[in-house]
């Protein structure tokens, strides 16, 4: 019978400190069967989990004392730097079981970000009919249905009854993982519909199979990226879909557990690179993650150099009023805040398909307003403070009015950016932070020093 | 026979701009015919895109016109706000009737956020027996289980056979909706297990249920969040899964579509808290949408008053050596940005229970040595600009040195003050990038114009 998983896990599913705690216990004592043991009570994702928080040398002792008992169901869980190095130290013979108890679509994820030498030597293991099929999913291009699809599934004629299907799928041997609907397919393999086997089993015998056919319904192309596929699943509520050539031919079946992890690495990555990091995970070496992060940095630097020139052209008017500088910050922080806030709302609408040319113009306008409100009740805020801090009506009067036009800006901005990059076919999410930063540190720096050079210096 | 939906959208999903087009020409022209004939191609949650993206007139007119043909089904599927705008302007039979084809868990969704009055209004269209089941979902905590889970399900007895099974689902008329496994329960009622419809279609009519169960089971309990529910579903790879009371009695089960929702809310809202908005969507009204930014402006403002403060106390150095007032924004910005990073990364690992106790102090010490090797890089960078802008070995000294000061902290903080509001049971997307921000401009400011005054003024 079923374990429950949640025994090793706290209320809200993190791995118990003390349960790992007592699993690199029995790997440092090199106690095998304790450690079995434990693992044993783990779900293999779990222990994915567990790999990939530990350190290396902890991780390769772990692997190497599990030895024999190394459940492969593992592999398609970790982390892709995580796989690679532990397929490198898994003996060959070790290797080849664990590769043979793997589906097709997830021996295509554990090969596909191999280095090819090693990727060769997995494909080795692999029996002429399976290495054919993987080859083929591996043909496909990078981050698409072809990749996510697995090739075990259940088509039938489109033109049975459920008394058919029925007695075919009872006398089949071996059902694929994640079965939860048929597919029917024409005389030329190609897929019109599917059922839910629910539907099937409540169904009289001689009922026709198209007429129960589910009503939510797609069909995907082997080189349609993941991304939309994935859209779809959540969209369309969907289970299990279909994956055809360019002919149309039933090729494989996405299944919803994949397009949820597709989903769930779209939205880290929509997230890290608004933060200017890019696909990186926490097992990742530090000179990696250091060298990931310095393009985001120095496009960083450039913007601020940028602002620091245009801070230079009004060297003599900091010098007469030196009070400009010390609240210069403030405007150019505000901006950068509020264009922050409409840059994320965009790039987020955009990436679910909720920003399209039907309300473009509706919420760029929304922004721009949403930008003016609020700076005019900052600049009153920002403007008091100035007031108060430095008993000037003028500077107060400055400060109040490059606060109203840096945050307008930054609405503005904030919206039109990502819009445009999405039209240039760039994702918005990696390049609308740098633009409306570099837009708002100007805007801001340019109207709060420009307009103390007209008060003060004129 | 099903349609596929994709004929009305463009290749990744987007509806079609002039099918958009047509749609709003039918319901300008006051065609019902047009407009029921068009709708009728879209998939629900399309429809619900659709309303959620045109004018709020257009939309009560669509609604007018649209009239008895109103598919209920569009309702679960919309924002909050939309939802109620629509709820409000539905006449009391056309609402009774949309309320009576939906199911429990939809009616819910549909009525926890509606005014108490006009709750009370959709309550009323239910019969007895609905309504106190509603009422019943009504009670669990808002974000638990018992809100998300449906109460249409199918239970087996524990010790029934393949045999057994096959023919109760054969006599019983209406399965539900999302219905891919069936539950083993015990005589108490409480879940044991469950077995997925696949395995029972191919199983021998005399195999116990018991020895057919999948491995992989999960239950929750009805006051469980619907974040953690969620991160099981994705963790491992459920399709479904029972809700228990107290007592253990199982109550509902909540299925995959549920949960992607609750994945793809919450990872919107960490994205959208990260950069200081709230839970507001496209459609919000303007003024609404100024007002949830308010708050992460004001505290951005702080952050920038403070940064302001420290520049002030050096209003002398920066007047002698305005320089320092020109450049002192570079500083502030790499650490901002420096400490984005960090704080992002973090904030998601932990969202995904990825950065734990077991791993903390190896991401914390990572974290600071990429703060530190990047400063050092930057450091030399940013020095090399200064000597070359302004011709000045200690400026440039000055510059570098407040460069890896701040880029070391930024990596420390963007780490450490994740990790502490978590500890401190403060979601960590919400209040990271204030806190961050603040460390990263005190400190920037602090190094570069502190170090300036020691070199130049003493």
């Amino acid at each position: 019978m079923a374990t429950s998983y949640s025994d090793n896990r706290d209320s809200s599913y993190s791995l118990d400190a003390g349960f790992i705690e007592s699993i690199l216990e029995s790997v440092e004592n090199g106690d095998q069967r304790k450690l079995s043991e434990l693992l044993e009570q783990l779900h293999r994702a779990d222990i994915a989990d567990l790999l990939e928080q530990i350190g290396p040398e902890e991780r390769a002792r772990l692997i190497e004392l599990w030895g024999e008992e190394f459940e492969p169901g593992v592999l398609p869980e970790l982390n892709d730097n995580i796989t690679e190095e532990i397929v490198e130290s898994l003996p060959a013979d070790r290797l080849s079981n664990a590769v043979r108890d793997l589906e097709s679509d997830q021996v295509v994820d554990l090969v596909e970000d191999l280095e090819p030498d090693r990727q060769e030597e997995v494909l080795d293991t692999l029996d002429d009919v399976r290495r054919a099929s993987v080859e083929k999913l591996l043909n496909y291009p990078d981050e698409s249905a072809g990749r996510l699809m697995q090739t075990e599934f259940v088509m039938l004629p489109v033109h049975w009854n459920v008394g058919e299907a029925i007695d075919h799928l009872r006398s089949r041997s071996g059902l694929p993982d994640g079965f939860y609907h048929v597919m029917l397919i024409d005389s030329r393999i190609r897929p019109t519909g599917q059922v839910a086997l629910g539907k099937l089993m409540s169904s009289r015998r001689e009922v026709e199979l198209k007429s129960i056919a589910e009503e939510d319904f797609a069909t995907f192309s082997v080189d349609q990226c993941q991304e939309d596929v994935a859209y779809a699943f959540k969209q369309y509520r969907l289970i299990s879909a279909p994956v055809v050539d360019e002919a149309g031919r039933l090729m494989g079946a996405v299944t919803i557990d994949d397009a949820v992890n597709v989903l769930d690495e779209h939205a880290k990555e929509d997230m890290h690179l608004l933060a200017g990091v890019g696909d990186e995970s926490l097992s990742d070496r530090i000179i990696d993650v250091a060298k990931q992060r310095f393009p985001w940095l120095v496009a960083n630097l450039a913007t601020a150099v940028l602002a620091s020139i245009v801070i230079a052209q009004f060297s003599a008017t900091i010098e007469a009023v030196v009070a400009l500088a010390v609240l210069m910050p403030i405007v150019a922080s505000m901006g950068g805040n509020a264009g922050t806030q409409s840059l994320t709302v965009a790039v987020r609408a955009i990436a679910t398909k909720d920003l399209t040319n039907s309300n473009a113009w509706r919420v760029i306008r929304r922004e721009s307003v949403v930008g003016l409100i609020n700076g005019l009740v900052f600049s009153a805020i920002i403007g008091g403070i100035g007031l108060i801090w430095y008993g000037s009506a003028a500077l107060s009067a400055v400060l109040a009015a490059a606060v109203v036009v840096t945050m307008l800006m930054a609405g503005i901005s904030g919206i039109l950016i990502p819009i445009l990059l999405e039209r240039a076919k760039v994702d918005p999410a990696l390049a609308s932070s740098t633009f409306v930063t570099t837009v708002t540190d100007i805007v801001g720096f340019l109207a709060f020093l420009g307009l103390g050079y007209m008060v003060f210096l004129t």
